[in-house]
């Protein structure tokens, strides 16, 4: 059989992965990798979660290891429900569906959305999973730039009205509103209502994706896009930065009739969501241990983000520029003309040592090569200011060559 | 905003869900429920997970509780690959692919294959979430009827041959060979060699699920099809039926080229699966647990299965037929003519307080209202007796005010 003249047309869409190829660079063990975008295992709960496990087969006996109803567990259910509610988006428990991470949570959205050729916006840089996720429902992509504050509601609009002017009707906005992967940066709150009044205008729902906005380091957060506009927000948001990630849960809140035409898709996806996993983020939740998980990880992470900022401010050559995360995962860096980053990474890795995840894999039309995105959440700080160091070097040696 | 109108046009196809009303009808405490197609609870083994946790836990820290790799865990695939052996289809580890249970498999497959209005051939009665996945994709069906043996050889040719003179390409032949859901038949040795001649003359390649495969009670198990041809089978599976199903584990074993594609799908469906259930999986694998959860679960479902054939014969009216399942969760009926079982559900949930899942769910074009099927695995052997006698009264007078 040749199985590649079987192949669905999306397969021709999703190409290349990205991801793949950089997760493979994480594996080599001399190499400081800042390609992959893991969360440090010191932040587990490991005995909370061996004690909790205990307790619900104590509890609740064999039952926790079959199947659940498709939309989630009662209890959990009820808990996002809550959550959403007190994170200023009044929710029922019907408005909220659980689902096997964010990406899968994307996954239905975009089947019960998306048509082959759907335009659908998204800012970018753009996070690459969510880029392959729209890909593999055929949508083709409109970008806008963001800046240090976020998408850009100016050129949102154009975008828009561009695209009414074809009489192009795009499905959705997708948005990473706080510590946006893999910029870094976050939505002001003035244009956080800018964008909502733009959307509502042109009458094009939104999608905010809030996978990294409880790691927060400082500042102020600024309101949900779902609690200033319930009826017209998806909200998705994945347990994986606050609790174990590897037990794959994440969610949807969005408007209840929406809710049920996801959980009939769900069913097509993966029929129900790990039912153990589900009562172990529940107990999690309700005694506290996701708060104090959070807290605890916002502090690694901050450290981390300082140790990376001041090794970029030692070690990069002049005229490189960087983002400063308020929280999250991601400095993007933008280099001085003349540096390839998807040139320099073979180099980079064989004689530094050392990997990035370079810039046009966020572009959907990949250009920004001039871009690389660097996660200090998963190494050391020590290793942070050795790795920024080595491909400090690198870019210096490389900026000379080039002169 | 009206979501309704942004709908993907897969949406229309999906149309109502027979699982999920089917799955409401089971919650109802005085039911007794032949609906669902749940396993036993009193299977799975609490104890051992809980061990088996502890020592992965103590053994392998917090990495478990993080991502794993998209394709599976190293050691979970190198024995899926030796399991794949054992059973008659020498396998490499890239030939196997860890899935989020079995749905998420055929969700990928279907990914990678179908475009929309691709024709996909399914044995009919056929399994209702299969049909959902395959309709999620816009595949349009061409059924094949089964007899006590499954799927007719002469009219699988007839299809194939309709299909050829109307330079129509089917992407694939969908099977549950063993105990197949709903029918409870087996397609025989000779059957399979016969079936898998008539796809290769035809080019047209097999998805052989074999979820019930290893719930066997008697007699010899046939060849796998991913045996009798590796290069154009591809074989689903799922720990679901041996194994903690509310940890979701299934798996695809197919050509390496294949998998690699399907693996790209995964990324953008949910990434990788459980990191904590595939070690606990592997734990049970190599400690043989898996094989001692089957062993047993044999002898509860041979019990129960025994005990559903004893109480057909002596409640149900004459005229009613009934499969004689070998293995697996279900007998499926054929009553006599006059008897719509969409129409007599839910005066057999009120009247009776008994539930069964009606024909018309499992044909593609909701045709064999004379049909019911009957799920012997989840209910105890007491109330499958009770059920079926409440049931056969109420089929006999329906008959009688029919007549």
């Amino acid at each position: 059989m040749n199985w590649r003249t079987l192949y669905s047309r999306r397969i021709e869409s999703m190409g290349h992965s990205d991801v793949v190829e950089m997760l493979k660079l994480a594996e080599r063990p001399e190499v400081i990798s800042f390609a992959g975008g893991l969360p440090d295992p010191e932040t587990f709960l490991l005995e909370e979660t061996r004690d909790a496990l205990e307790e619900i087969f104590a509890q609740r006996g064999q039952a926790v290891l079959g199947y659940g109803p498709t939309p989630g567990i009662a209890p959990l259910r009820a808990w996002l429900a809550e959550h959403m509610t007190h994170l200023g988006r009044p929710s029922t428990v019907e408005e909220c569906l659980v689902t096997t991470g964010g990406i899968a949570a994307l996954d239905l959205i975009c089947k019960v959305l998306l048509d082959p050729g759907d335009v659908v916006i998204v800012g970018e840089p753009a996070y690459v999973a969510a880029l392959q996720v729209m890909r593999s429902y055929q949508g083709r992509f409109a970008g806008v730039p963001l800046d240090d504050e976020g998408m850009q509601p100016d050129a949102l609009k154009s975008v828009l009205e561009a695209a009414r002017l074809k009489s192009s009707h795009p499905k959705f906005i997708y948005l990473v509103p706080s510590f946006q992967n893999p910029s870094g940066v976050t939505i002001s709150g003035a244009r956080r209502e800018r964008i909502i009044e733009i959307a509502l205008h042109y009458g094009v729902p939104i999608i905010e994706d809030a996978a990294y906005r409880a790691l927060r380091f400082e500042g102020q957060a600024p309101p949900l896009f779902a609690s200033l506009e319930p009826r017209n927000v998806i909200h998705i948001n994945t347990l994986s930065k606050v609790f174990n990630p590897g037990v794959r849960l994440g969610w949807v809140t969005a408007p209840q009739e929406l809710v049920e035409t996801l959980t009939l898709a769900k069913q097509g996806q993966d029929q129900c969501s790990t039912t153990i996993g589900q009562y172990l983020a529940f107990a999690f939740a309700s005694k506290g241990l996701i708060k104090r998980q959070t807290s605890a990880a916002v502090e690694i992470y901050r450290r981390k983000r300082d140790a990376m900022l001041d090794a970029l401010q030692r070690y990069f050559p002049p005229g490189a520029r960087w983002t400063r995360p308020q929280g999250g995962f991601y400095s993007w860096v933008t280099l001085p003309e003349g540096i390839d980053t998807e040139a320099l990474l073979p180099r980079a890795i064989e004689e530094g040592s050392v990997a990035y995840a370079p810039g046009p894999a966020f572009f959907h039309n990949r250009t920004g090569k001039e871009h690389m995105r660097l996660c200090y959440s998963y190494v050391s700080a020590t290793q942070i200011g050795e790795g920024i160091r080595r491909l400090g070097h690198l870019l210096s040696e490389f900026q000379v060559a080039t002169e």
